[in-house]
């Protein structure tokens, strides 16, 4: 299976340039102010390799010769991930951090073997999945180490063994979503993790930063799913997970989970999985205002049956979704729900899978009893899951354009949902000026929601990179004292001076503790969750 | 409301001593060969304190006069939890370890700083909620300190806030679980946590041993509500917990949850709460065999809709609660399951609450849909339902009959449920010889479920304290490898030893590096949680 990928070129290097309908484009112009000149990308500069001879010697004879990768293409191509600055470093803007070497070990003994060498090289180590990281997690920072490598798990690619009376699989780290649900299929099982990341991210990188996806109603957070762990550190392999639940002490696989690189490599997980549903039904309603709609969300998060995806617009979003598609039937859709006194319509989109249509409506009947929702039919749901990855595709055409497109996320309790959203809307409208803000409520719980934000701006001709910054911290702040600072998005750098502020001085002294005791060079990924200098040897 | 609870004496030291019917004693003695020779207890020794005058000085600082108590009967009080043998230490058998003081802070603050001032002056801290645990979780130690105290939460008892959108209420540590629920019920609100020990236990400890109730099914795992903690240390004050889920890096709410009072005193959590249910349904089925019992519960467990509470007991469980109950019902339910062709009775007790007759008529129609099921009605259930929490009390009136009578508990995935059960039945067989073991499943997941054993056998009249820690060893070694040491009863000092095989030596480090940041000079807790010589400084 290894040999049918390409090792060499991830393929991250050739963004896809498109271009928006012209009705969009108008649309957008006359929303932010944009103008017509376009941002080609240019190809950024890729410093010679400063790992040392005897590193690399090491190195390749742990993972065996030709996995060893200096070549241009390689460390280009594992530069960073994919937020908006990362992208901007990615077209020439910016200086963005190019690791010295790829390494890609085939099997987790080798992981910790290049852990172990690193440690004694003076080598920093970024592990690499499906690079998707927007929050800086995959940045080639070297720390205060010689050199950096970014640890690409591409070979991890096995799924290593299934339990289907427990419900249990056991995956590689390397293996990216779809090719997990290919090697599951035949089992008649499906973890069920569809982030908008799905087509790249992979097993060890939804574990490594708790991952929420679009169906988190139904088959819960990523890290709900982890049954067990294994762990390559410098100081050794780490495995947790013997029972489905446990009072053997603290939840330690919740330590590993979210570890972000930096406490070690994830290499195997073991998922729960589920049965592949046969029916899948998706449906759009309509709920006027964002009040209205938040209430809604919350009386099926807080009830027996919610839906398996619940993802709830609001009225900018919505404004957008159907500028964007634009044509008659969104005419159409305008007018039936002025007609029917919608003054401010929030699209709402249900999810449910199931073994049967018959299931699937019981649970429906079961989950819309008491609410009083306007139904757009099945059309409008189906159109959301065809689209539902393309986000990021369409970023690539936004930025050829010359947008400011970025996203930012958090969740917080119930009562403090509202005050927040307006709160991080109005710091990114102070900060950006002439700009569209779209939030929406993808992953409801009991006690609470996150709210995923979007931005558009006209980007800054002279500073795009500060005019961003700038817009980030102050929707940092706004969020930090009432909401977490990542639902769903990890810490990587671009959180991790807000850390603190959330779990306290003495949670940061107990990871940089853990760190010290399972990383006590700290080669493993410098800068990220922690923030730097805190995690160093003490 | 704290001046309404005696401080001196928490009624621990008179064990409810009780009859058995006449047909329960006879079938006891068959059964076991238990003899007639009663054993009454005797009034243990309670050595001096070895608190020093300057410790007490400074702590009588903190807690105010009167409430750092070193008479006998407070001491006494606060001896153990309700393990077998701390109930045999009780009873004047073997050498119960004995606090110093007890010393009773009112709030949050005085807690830490009662942490602080223990850690100045040598002496090693016991944090004691209700004194349910049955591993020697308060079994006051003192490791290498020079006293020992209890910290006795009793007084932090209010409700501090209630959020009714959110649904989540903030609740002292030292609330006893009931009274928790008497200050929530103006509210319309309940936790639904009741593990057997519910009429004793207190918040704090729930959060502390990831404890886990008899409604488990549909309120989940205590760890599963805490949404927030306050956790006092020597160190100072820690706080976790802004959203209902967050990628901030690891999850270190679950390295609170489960700290066994080892890494902080919890003050305060911050805990998920629902609607009261109006309705409750219990209701009694049988099950022909362990093996189908246990696929039914997997059936309910893997499906949308669980019961409440899910409870299956095995053949020899089955058969002890009818010969305990007697009289001519059972005959008749023996009868009657005879003539259905039941060979192998196994009862399986299914709960919902529900807000009407009507919704809950509806799950259970949803849950029973595909199950071949023999109901027993509801008398059966509402009759476990009356007795749930009596176990502790039989225990009593058992140990004065000269039995030897203990539960252990363990959980693991589906696939290796009845090879755990199994191995686990014949250690505690060939340990103990005549015996009766008796199993049932309560907590049932997705990926597999828990196993909770009861142990009948005559005392050893020589030995019974050698008798049982034979016994309780090889049923430790049976579990170890299988499944988890503890599902809900905790790692206390029963456990400790086995620990490190379940969370490897760099679990064990980890948490060892976790304790000295936050407890430098050990006085949490010695010898529970860690081995005693790993928590040391080092």
């Amino acid at each position: 299976m290894t040999e049918r990928i390409d090792h060499t070129l991830r393929g991250r290097w050739s963004p896809t340039t498109g271009t928006l309908p012209p009705h969009a484009l108008k649309w957008l112009r006359q929303r932010t102010g944009l103008s017509d000149v376009r941002t080609p990308a240019r190809t950024p500069d890729v410093p010679a390799s400063a790992l040392s001879g005897a590193a690399h010697a090491a190195l390749d004879a742990v993972v065996g010769p030709g996995f060893v990768r200096v070549d241009r293409d390689s460390r280009l191509g594992r530069t960073g991930g994919l937020s908006y600055l990362d992208l901007l470093g990615q077209r020439g803007e910016g200086t963005p951090a190019v690791p010295d070497a790829v390494v890609l070990p085939a099997t987790p003994e080798q992981v910790t073997d290049v852990l172990r060498t690193c440690a004694e090289h003076d080598v920093a180590v970024v592990p690499f999945g499906g690079g998707t990281s927007v929050v800086g997690g995959v940045a080639a920072l070297r720390g205060d180490k010689a050199a950096v490598i970014t640890l690409d798990l591409v070979r991890l690619d096995k799924l290593v063994s299934v339990d289907p009376v427990s419900r249990i699989a056991v995956l590689q780290a390397g293996l990216p979503a779809p090719q997990a649900e290919r090697l599951l299929a035949p089992h008649g099982l499906t973890i069920g993790h569809v982030p908008q990341s799905y087509e790249r991210a992979t097993i060890g990188g939804f574990a490594a930063t708790r991952s929420a996806g679009q169906a988190s109603s139904g088959y819960g957070r990523f890290e709900d799913m982890v049954e067990g762990v294994r762990l390559a550190t410098p100081v050794g392999e780490w495995r947790l997970g013997t029972a489905p639940a446990s009072a053997a002490g603290p939840d330690l696989k919740q330590l590993v989970v979210g570890s972000e690189g930096a406490l070690g490599v994830i290499t195997e997980v073991s998922v729960r999985v589920r049965p592949r549903p046969r029916v899948e039904r998706y449906e759009g309603f309509v709920v006027d205002g964002w009040e209205r709609g938040s209430a809604t969300v919350r009386a099926l998060a807080q009830s027996h049956l919610p839906a398996d995806v619940t993802r709830l617009s609001d009225v900018d979003e919505t404004e957008v979704s159907l500028a964007l598609a634009g044509g008659w039937k969104t005419a159409a859709l305008k007018a039936y729900l002025r007609a029917r006194g919608v003054a401010e319509p929030c699209l709402l989109i249900l999810g449910w899978h199931g073994r049967s249509e018959d299931e699937i409506r019981r649970r429906r009947k079961e989950t819309l009893r008491g609410l009083k929702l306007l139904s757009l039919g099945r059309a409008l749901g189906e159109a959301w899951r065809h689209g539902r990855f393309n986000g990021p595709r369409q970023r690539d055409t936004l930025m050829e354009l010359g947008v400011c497109v970025e996203t930012l996320e958090t969740a917080t309790h119930w009562s403090r949902v509202s005050e927040l959203r307006t709160a991080v809307r109005a710091a990114l409208s102070d900060a950006l000026g002439n700009c569209i803000v779209m939030c929406h409520i993808s992953h409801a719980y009991e006690t609470g929601a996150s709210l995923y934000f979007t931005v558009l701006a006209a980007r800054d001709a002279d500073d795009p990179i500060g005019q961003w910054q700038v817009a980030k911290a102050a929707a940092s702040e706004a969020i930090t004292g009432t909401g977490t600072i990542s639902h769903h998005h990890a810490v990587g750098t671009d959180h991790a001076p807000y850390l603190e502020a959330e779990i306290g001085g003495l949670g940061v002294a107990v990871l940089a503790s853990v760190k010290r005791t399972l990383d006590p060079t700290g080669v493993l990924n410098p800068g990220k969750l922690l923030p730097t200098g805190l995690a160093s040897p003490g």
